[in-house]
């Protein structure tokens, strides 16, 4: 089923920060920008242990998922080989179901500077990957995703994950990460629908 | 003519925090260990618009440089394009002059979080490069880079690049990006000849 218009609509509600009405009995229905549908969209959610992915893609009247998964690097990998798999994997990803548009986690926040250059590390081997492929690459914020998906910005994992199964139809919610990287995907889906209200941050 | 073994023997008392004793008249000369020899190692200093990078060749009685410079990105291009640029030029160097070995800095500081990440996205870019040609890559503290060329551990850029220059017999001193890089690369040589002293430090 995927994302329906209505839902589609109270998703823009939240990320606007206004209160959502109740459905009237006879409603306009207003419809996806053109431009999104047929998108191929990749979310990442990098992390050097555990990057979350996820593809959609953009159809009428729901948007379905294409690919999902967790890149995990045990802790006895080094550093180094965890960054080649990342990139690797992102690369096959790619390859795999012809994304055009790539989105990552934007605004961010980390316990130290070491851990900052590590997750940042994380991130440059994916971005590589996405950029060598020629990806248009984009970030969002972490709380507009969850306001996005759960109206609520400081919303726990599972309540997005909960909500990503719902919007994608899938038979069980995914795991955390990967539920990150496809509600990455969602809200840039819902952002590029309305262009004008919230301009994207290109990387 | 490069690294002579007295010089060498210098900056290992430098690093080792001893006072150097006068050279005296007649010395037993002792020869970097084997595996030193014949080695190539490329050394990277990465940031997003300027990494520095040099390659260097172990040999008797000096090393010598086999390629050095530094991967520039203007400001007008995005960071995912710059993060393609480096990964891209790093690998293109590593098939140029096959190196075994791959050094960047370690210890690290940063302004901010913000700065530490997009420092850590440069350092992912060059790192998968490095891992995806199955390089062994190890770290270095800057702090004990300057140690070992200058024999001071807050030494300024420009006397880096001149005790580079000096060892290397270089016509001129390496921008200071490069100037980094190669003398990564330069106390690596020296860490791998007295491997009971300082363990290397794998990433």
């Amino acid at each position: 089923m995927g994302i329906t218009t209505r839902q589609f609509e109270a998703m823009q509600q939240r990320v606007g920060g206004q209160r959502r009405r109740p459905a009237p009995a006879l409603e306009v229905v207003p419809q996806p920008a053109p431009s999104v549908s047929g998108l191929i969209i990749l979310g990442i959610d990098p992390s050097l242990r555990g990057t979350g992915y996820g593809v959609i893609r953009m159809l009428r009247p729901a948007a379905v998922a294409l690919g999902q998964g967790t890149i995990r690097c045990p802790a006895r990998w080094s550093r180094s080989r965890c960054l080649a798999e990342i990139a690797t994997v992102v690369r096959t990803v790619i390859e795999c179901h012809q994304p055009t548009v790539c989105v990552v986690e934007g605004l961010f926040y980390a316990q130290n500077l070491q851990t900052a250059l590590i997750m940042g590390e994380a991130r440059g081997a994916a971005l590589v990957a996405a950029a060598q492929a020629g990806l248009e690459i984009c970030e969002i914020a972490p709380r507009k995703v969850k306001q996005a998906m759960v109206g609520y910005g400081a919303a726990q994992k599972f309540a997005v994950a909960r909500m990503v199964q719902r919007l994608l139809n899938l038979p069980e919610a995914p795991e955390p990460d990967a539920a990150d990287a496809l509600a990455l995907a969602l809200t840039h889906a819902q952002e590029c629908a309305r262009p004008s209200l919230t301009p994207l941050k290109r990387l």
